[in-house]
């Protein structure tokens, strides 16, 4: 953001209209909707005559920090995490409404590469989904709230408390390199103080670039929910939280134990069990159905006995996963 | 928020999943959806096919003080702002989505408390309509990012764009007291320094009373927006940031000039012309059509020359209404 030339405006000097104005401008040519941007409201066709919705917040502090995440790596994210919402439910997302929440000192360009991360997340994850509305504010922490539409495509949508006994438990997308990418941050950029400080990436091996890519910009794999419901899934939800915090919210929503089981494939290490972010969708099939391409098998669904989740059949014990308001630190930078 | 007997807990010691638990049995019986709350999306059925999705955000200073607004208030309020955009679409509105990012020190029956008041103004401005999704994040600062889905009733959606020279301009709904009850929180219930402080309706007036229930608890007529659409309405808005700014808007959007003529009937004193938060609805019909019951003319729409809007043929000046990254002072309380 820095901006030698003076040619980089705040949003506080330069006011809500023209603020919007340069946004609408990055997201130019990507609306599908009957009405997009611009009016009190938009209108999407929705065929079938039934839609899905799914909302989810970042918050400056708890989920991003800015000497780490630059504005189109928050667009990004904010994009994909809400992408995710709708892809578990089996659906295609068909549009995005963004509510920002913006510090008068915000740059101009970070708002405007902040809109081009949402675009192209779009663009590379949901072909067809675009930025249809939303809305802007004044607040001391920046925040981002995503709405996400979705239309089913010929299916009911794939609910979280559907999987029965005997069901194979399977997961389609990464499972750790989100958690990887963030303890990497944690741990090699702050200064002595703790505070966040920029990542300096050409000191990173290749694996630790991926690491830190699937935190800044996680690509889940949004077109497998649509896939999921096509192949008969009975539950499903994605990955944001923590396998095993998550696995338990699906094992309590459908009454059921989901045991994983360790040796069926994936290396399900301390970040893919305990760490969030990826979402990756986490689904239960049908016993016997061919599971399609992208899900691996990672355990199975058992009469509820017990534990909602089990490895091996022993239950699973400490954190679990991620709490905003017993987990972050305060921290902001 | 005052609890001696040490039964109100805070959000950060209770954590979000108990925090939500406690939502959901304040919003408990008011989900109409397909599937609600809970999942990773809500469903909703979209009769004729087609929905209308708007968002707007109340945040903590810009938008609100907590010495002034109960919980209650601000669930109440997050709600009609959002129906009314709904209602300026000609639509009816089905579902609100809501994402609050809380301070950990938030106490829990505040949360409940705003939950309440998201279902009474549902319940009391669109019945039919209900919270039936959302989030809770982590912030420093109090956040309420409301998205609100719309049904059309048999017609189309109703745009700001649709005005044509020689329709009627005409509004529903109050236009002045929300500002005036503005006016009167700031003149009489801060302290020395400036600082808010809490309201004693003790020593207010009805009149007094009155303004500032618009202002903190508004009830725009949602339910006239379908009517004005039935009436072939040919362009409508709500009135969130004051009548002269959001009819610039609407008179930029058609290509036309807006003039006002004050003699027409309603009193619109400065309050009224620039003066926002009542979210009354600002529509054009065709000449000669009939207004619909609740509608009262206030000019009518010409060919675009100059200004775009004007009051008898005069172009307006000045302050026209609200721009919170330009007219908030950071003030908080």
């Amino acid at each position: 953001m820095a901006d030698a030339a003076g040619l980089d405006d705040t949003v506080g000097r330069l006011g809500e209209k023209a603020v919007l104005a340069r946004v609408l401008d990055a997201l130019r040519g990507s609306s599908r909707a009957v009405v997009g941007p611009g009016d009190d409201a938009a209108v999407l066709a929705a065929p079938g005559g039934r839609v899905v919705v799914s909302t989810d917040t970042l918050v400056h502090g708890p989920d991003f920090r800015l000497a780490w995440s630059s504005g189109y790596d928050l667009g990004w994210k904010a994009a994909a995490v809400n992408l995710a919402d709708i892809a578990a439910m089996g659906a295609a997302p068909v549009a995005l409404f963004v509510a920002l929440a913006l510090p008068d000192a915000t740059s101009v360009s970070f708002v405007e590469d902040l809109a081009r991360g949402l675009r192209d997340a779009c663009d590379a994850l949901a072909p067809g989904c675009a930025v249809e509305g939303g809305d802007l504010t004044a607040s001391d922490v920046l925040t981002i709230a995503v709405t996400a539409i979705g239309v089913p495509q010929g299916t009911p949508a794939v609910l979280r408390s559907g999987a029965r006994p005997g069901d194979v438990l399977a997961v389609a997308g990464e499972l750790g390199p989100a958690a990887r990418g963030l303890a990497l941050l944690f741990e090699r950029f702050r200064d002595a103080a703790g505070v966040p400080i920029a990542v300096d990436v050409e000191a990173l091996t290749a694996p630790e670039r991926a690491d830190l890519s699937a935190q800044l910009r996680p690509s889940p794999p949004i077109g497998l929910g649509i896939v999921a419901a096509r192949a008969g899934a009975t539950a499903m939800m994605d990955v944001s939280d923590g396998l095993l915090l998550d696995a338990t919210r699906l094992a309590e929503a459908s009454g059921v134990t989901l045991d994983l089981d360790l040796d069926l494939g994936p290396d399900l290490d301390d970040a893919a069990l305990r760490g969030g972010e990826d979402h990756a969708l986490l689904a239960c099939f049908p016993r016997g159905a061919a599971l399609p391409t992208g899900f691996v098998p990672i355990g199975r669904a058992e009469e509820r006995a017990g534990a909602p989740v089990t490895i091996a059949g022993s239950p699973v014990t400490g954190h679990l996963g991620w709490d905003p308001h017993q987990d972050w630190d305060a921290g902001r930078g």
